[in-house]
């Protein structure tokens, strides 16, 4: 994934990760400097990579990276170029091996570096409301307009042409033009991603951003959360009515448009020109198809194809729910 | 419907109106003044008229209008007095030529116009917090407290012995007296209407208004969007919990009482002394009458009337739900 | 009750309580000094009761309180040490003896005691934004960060090393250590409780306050509601993702994990370790087990005993829900 805000803060020696996990391993290699971690498929020889589930076993032993953190029983899955790295729990290792690499994506702590626009390259060319703030890494197209209160924090590209209302804060996020976000926004925020551990959970680091196609309407009260590996997107054209929750990793296709209070749970797919009723709600890493209307109220819990139209919670087909309803 | 609050950009020449709809027409009638756009029955002789749907048609035979957008299969129904103007999409031109008279009621950019308090006449007259903003058109009566960072945007009327909280945005709302409204509210917002275009919808105008009727109480989160072509209204004494959603156009009658998280989607009319239980949906178009009790999570997608209890999703007599789910 | 945050105005003598209610009585008791107002069992003899049910019987005839608001027939199952106050309706009565005690705890005006964060004592300590505003009584530990436009009204204590982000509302809270609020968030405002009345409902006092516990989270746009006779409690370690509605005096035990746009009615418990999908509601005044699983888009009506996984709306037993919907 192409990654544009987060700064990488490798290189990394291997044994200082090894340290950092807290390993007793016979260290029989050599102390290699390791640039990123990255998935099976895209890493390369300068990367660590993770390989948790027998169902990536097909991928896995093809993948060029160097080290691979992974467990007993799947180590020897790996390709000979490869050096199994074996902890308890991989997820909760590739965690903490991303946050020593991206230790700003952990927290979401308020940003300083922001500035009054005023005082900001900003200030002639964008109309803005009182008591606007800018981060670092900000760039911002022409013609558009910032509301009051807003806190545009670090790392957001604004297009042409938008118009951003008021008491919204804005962060890791890429808009392209014409886009309208109302006002009492927060985009761009890390995901409810997190291993639950008792007495304090363990939050593993959010490294993807949100993408803002051209022509989108986003409502009031919209949480549009960045991804966590990969990236959440709110396609061309889409309108967002108010108080709607997006999930990180989220995809939501082109020329969908969403009704009130609707939640979208992590990593789910929607595909182009979906609409959905008020206060449905989907679960997470479901794939919903093109051309879907989804009713008011429904609740998602499965796949749905192409050109379907479902209510009802389980949600099913809409001809079904009417005659069970009748 | 009176509209207080956006100008009338009228009187336009109905030549320019065509002009603007990039019609072809034979100019065989006279370039006349158009004063207004209104509904078939509210028009003068000096207005345009709209005519989209057959079940019109006995309105439609005796509008007073002088020229109507409409249909080559609707056109015969009219008077001779009012000559029809034959469009594609009879909605889209009506909007288009709402537009035309009413710019300022499509796009809610954040509103410029305003200044801090301390700057205004109601420095005196209010008891306000911290970056308290005030804009164009705005009268306050006694006895009014204003939170921190709230920002009254252009055309509100706020009444006598008013509570409003802190982080609160308004535009376009009459608010009678004793009300409070709590934390974090947008209030008067265009509604989420508008025509789906592929690659680009077209926002139609909402020249209505915001109307929050004596004694009431609205929660922190609440959106409540203005109305499209007549007005939003919260009646007498309703208190609205937490983060609710108010669609545009929305009837709410005097002594109703809902709870947390509920959305009531466009149109709906909701009677009076009516309770609605908290995440409670009601979907657009619908009349809720009198005495009406919804349990918490209902969806309710037909009318119900007077004095009943009703409950589930699709909601339905509660004496049913219950038997139903023993 | 320990009452930090609620200022109590008496001692108020009894023939002031019996004016303020608008009684006749025939005054034969002498006009004795009372303390406060508290429930059957923690009543002193220096206190005012209230008893207005007959499942109280048994708590009522051992009450040491020497007056009790109470109804005709239930008069008599007082002990001869406490004398009842006959009224109408015992907890509008006991409501406005209650605002008589705490009238701060009533109407949750927008806090006038604020000052601006630069020209406090915190200036120094805590790490904070632009706009910070900071109300009476507040305490903050070390390692603290308070974002931008936030506002810790009167009567908040924070902990050590907390992260509270930006366009924040607090007060009458209780903040333990290593606690993360994200933004947009209101918490420790009054609950949705009242008495309907025709034309003007009546408001009654909210004394409790909001406990979070040490190493939560809380998601952007919470609305958390302080208790009004007990605490709202959210336990060690919980998780609350985005815009979650805690209502007054619900608790929830340690280690729960709450998804997005959750709403839990008032003086609901929730138990230790208990997950909860996303858009579910619960109902009030229900007892939620440990270890409890509840499905997204479910809507709990009724208890759920521990070590149980339910969904659906009504939420039944999951194996239950899934069989009946396959």
């Amino acid at each position: 994934m192409s990654n544009p805000f987060f700064k990488n803060h490798g290189p990394k020696k291997i044994s200082e990760l090894i340290k950092f996990l807290d390993l007793n391993t016979n260290n029989q290699f050599e102390d290699k400097e390791i640039k990123d971690i990255k998935d099976l498929t895209s890493s390369t020889q300068n990367d660590i990579t993770f390989f948790h589930s027998k169902k990536y076993k097909d991928i896995a032993n093809k993948t060029k990276a160097s080290f691979c953190l992974t467990s007993q029983g799947l180590k020897n899955e790996l390709p000979k170029s490869c050096l199994p790295i074996v902890v308890d729990n991989v997820l909760v290792a590739t965690s903490k091996i991303t946050s020593l690499f991206y230790p700003e994506a952990i927290n979401d702590h308020f940003d300083q570096t922001v500035t009054i626009i005023n005082e900001t390259e900003f200030k002639k060319k964008v109309t803005f409301g009182k008591n606007v703030l800018i981060g670092k890494n900000v760039s911002i197209g022409i013609n558009c307009r910032i509301g009051h209160n807003t806190i545009i924090e670090k790392n957001v590209f604004i297009g042409d042409n938008c118009s951003i209302g008021s008491n919204n804060i804005i962060r890791n996020t890429l808009i392209k033009n014409n886009v309208s976000i109302l006002d009492n926004c927060v985009i761009g925020k890390h995901g409810f991603g997190f291993f639950p551990i008792n007495n304090r959970n363990l939050r593993y680091p959010h490294i993807g951003i949100v993408l803002v196609e051209d022509n989108c309407e986003i409502g009031c009260g919209a949480t549009i959360d960045r991804g966590s590996m990969s990236n959440t997107i709110i396609g061309k054209n889409v309108y967002l009515d108010n108080q709607i929750h997006i999930a990180h990793n989220v995809k939501i296709g082109d020329n969908s448009i969403i009704a009130g209070q609707v939640g979208i749970a992590g990593s789910s797919i929607i595909g182009s020109n979906v609409k959905i009723g008020g206060q449905a709600g989907i679960s997470g890493h479901l794939k919903i198809g093109n051309n879907v209307e989804i009713g008011g109220g429904s609740g998602v819990i499965k796949d749905i194809p192409d050109n379907t139209k479902v209510m009802g919670y389980p949600a099913k087909n809409i001809r079904e729910f009417l005659k069970d309803n009748r």
